[in-house]
């Protein structure tokens, strides 16, 4: 019993201004083609993960899909294929266009992968792949910024209600646990996506009181203990102490694409200088929506941020205390980690269709880290946050 | 304030264990070095994950850590790093050995570092560090072999609570989030490591009646279609029917190692042919316990499990239906897939310290996946099983 299923699940037009964009994007590279094979990528190229690979030719402007499970993948320009030594003799047998100058994504792809690959293929590298999609991915189109949006309405839905599930002496990780299970069930996938092999997490942060001082390996704007030293990220089992703050930043993948957003809670009263730093990250936030338009540089969002930071008194407190991430925000869309990137030495330029994370938080020796995080999509006449949960600390008692 | 913390967290003993086994497998495969960046592999050497790298010289029989961040960790042989481009530097100035013929962790790095890696190091590839890696990892010293053994307790604890945590009319995905947050609450770290860029999967798998015979893109043993065709895998958001099977194998990643266990779980009356085959499922595994002696074949389990499923006039239902599963079992330790590989075409010979998990499973049409997996330490005297809840069909009501 073989039951076939349509491969590519993207709408229509959708899928022809991914394709256009990356095509483009493609010929202002001088490439003739790209093997792309990570997961990700061939989600954004088609809608769904499958094991194989898309053979993007620019010279008939087509992906061609070789797929070698699930056994179940039909339609147009869809072959099945044994192994990535078949192609050859597929290209050739429908009568594909030759290769030419073939970029593959370098960045992501293993080194043995990518030798084999060339091998199979009887092709050179031209160029990186990954460079060409990282770029295409960072303009979303209209359905991907309407999947955004929903992941911000559920994801909104989830913090909302993180105060009823507090209770007094509870640990950060049993908090945490509370809200993976209402996030889970309000839909969230649960996957965290991150590209790369160096970034590792389980559906997010929680981050209570001393805690958040603690140095991380990740390049994640705040750190913490974790549970293990085989994944020393969050939450670390302490019991919430009265007078720390609680600072949630979890997992907003409600379908195949994410929000990103962080509340800080308060057990207790944290002084003035938590919350007067509290009330800055809400600024800065506000103040880098704000300048978040088409064509500003994502170097001055950050600069901005800095100055505001510098001006309250707090620099030393800036996005940490004892280790201090170099960015302020980031891209996201199917990963947490996608272009532009708000940090000093970037070069992006803000589009209409980037849809950003600003995250301007501060670590307090003694009380925890504070501050808040919201995603903004860029839109053609305003800049739209999608992250609406309240801003303000809110008592969890 | 600097708070710095010792970089190697290893016992003494185990640390030299482990070392001398690597060093070993890369004397008899020519390497003078080997340069280890993948988050598994650091944690394997070091008992924490950091970012970094770590240099292996066969000189000095000795590791050098190359930290980026944290930057509070200190110790022996570990200097802090700013960029792979400083390494050879502080080998100079530090007086370290020379590199030599260098090995790299070609099948997991991407391209772009591995070249990176290189330019900087101004050293050619001289062989593949994740072979002799996967090697040395597969065969676990006494503290590892203690580390999953108490994941299996944990583990065994987390699935006998499982009936308790059913209703009816619930959906898959809920009684899986119900069984995540017991896991969790149990100390279970969450992330489910997978080496590769291939493999994905939040917490496991639930598959519930048909939607085990979705096929899936995925090396896993079972499918699903899931929640997203962005993560085609597992439970699918369907209501748990009646007379149908629930098959639950769900992240046994208690420390940073895990235990790998599947029970089926019956709403109902499930028929005779999915009741013999998960008797026929129980039967494979603890002849395969049994075999599973140093010295046997890998393939040699592989093709009695094969032949006792063929006996029982079920080798269309083995390992799948829609779609087969080429292998029974695997390694198992940091990751899901380690070595030994029980497949067919292995080559592995199963040795003194190896784990792995055997899981003849099937998947019956109109009725769901049953059969069961466990989890053994091959020892010198016995092999032991370590996930040992119990193993026939338990009613679901």
């Amino acid at each position: 019993m073989k039951v076939s299923e349509q491969l590519n699940i993207l709408e229509p037009v959708d899928h022809a201004q991914r394709l256009a964009r990356v095509f483009d994007l493609m010929e202002a590279n001088g490439f003739d083609s790209m093997i792309v094979n990570i997961n990700a990528n061939i989600y954004y190229l088609t809608g769904r993960v499958f094991n194989g690979l898309i053979y993007l030719s620019l010279a008939t402007r087509t992906a061609y899909n070789f797929v070698r499970r699930p056994n179940h993948l039909t339609g147009e320009n869809t072959y099945a294929m044994h192994k990535p030594e078949n192609i050859l003799q597929i290209i050739d047998s429908e009568g594909l266009p030759a290769l030419g100058r073939t970029a593959f994504e370098l960045s992501l792809t293993p080194y043995a992968t990518i030798q084999r690959l060339t091998k199979a293929l009887g092709t050179e590298i031209a160029g990186d792949a990954d460079a060409v999609l990282r770029v295409a991915r960072s303009v979303k189109t209209a359905v991907e910024q309407q999947l955004i949006a929903e992941c911000g309405i559920k994801h909104e839905r989830v913090y909302r209600k993180i105060p009823g599930l507090f209770r007094e002496g509870m640990t950060d990780v049993e908090l945490q646990v509370e809200i993976e299970r209402i996030s889970r069930l309000e839909g969230c996938i649960g996957q965290f996506r991150a590209a790369g092999t160096d970034m590792e997490i389980h559906m997010g942060s929680v981050l209570a009181g001393e805690n958040a001082d603690t140095p991380s390996p990740y390049d994640f704007s705040m750190g913490g203990r974790g549970m293990d030293p085989s994944l020393p990220i969050g939450a670390d089992n302490s019991i919430i102490q009265h007078n720390t703050s609680v600072m949630v930043d979890t997992n907003g993948a409600f379908n195949g694409y994410m929000t990103d957003m962080t509340r800080t809670f308060a057990v207790g009263n944290l002084g003035e200088l938590a919350e007067r730093a509290h009330q800055v990250s809400v600024e800065i936030t506000h103040r880098l929506g704000e300048m978040a338009r088409p064509g500003a540089k994502a170097s001055e969002l950050y600069e901005e941020a800095m100055k505001m930071a510098t001006e309250a008194g707090l620099a030393e407190y800036f996005m940490g205390h004892r280790q201090h991430a170099a960015f302020v925000g980031h891209g996201i869309g199917i990963e947490i980690n996608e272009l532009p990137v708000i940090s000093p030495r970037s070069r992006d330029i803000l589009a209409v269709g980037n849809v950003i994370a600003i995250e301007p938080k501060f670590v307090i020796p003694g009380v925890g880290a504070v501050g808040i995080e919201n995603s903004y999509i860029i839109g053609e006449d305003a800049t739209r946050c999608v992250t609406n949960a309240p801003e303000q600390l809110i008592q969890l008692q």
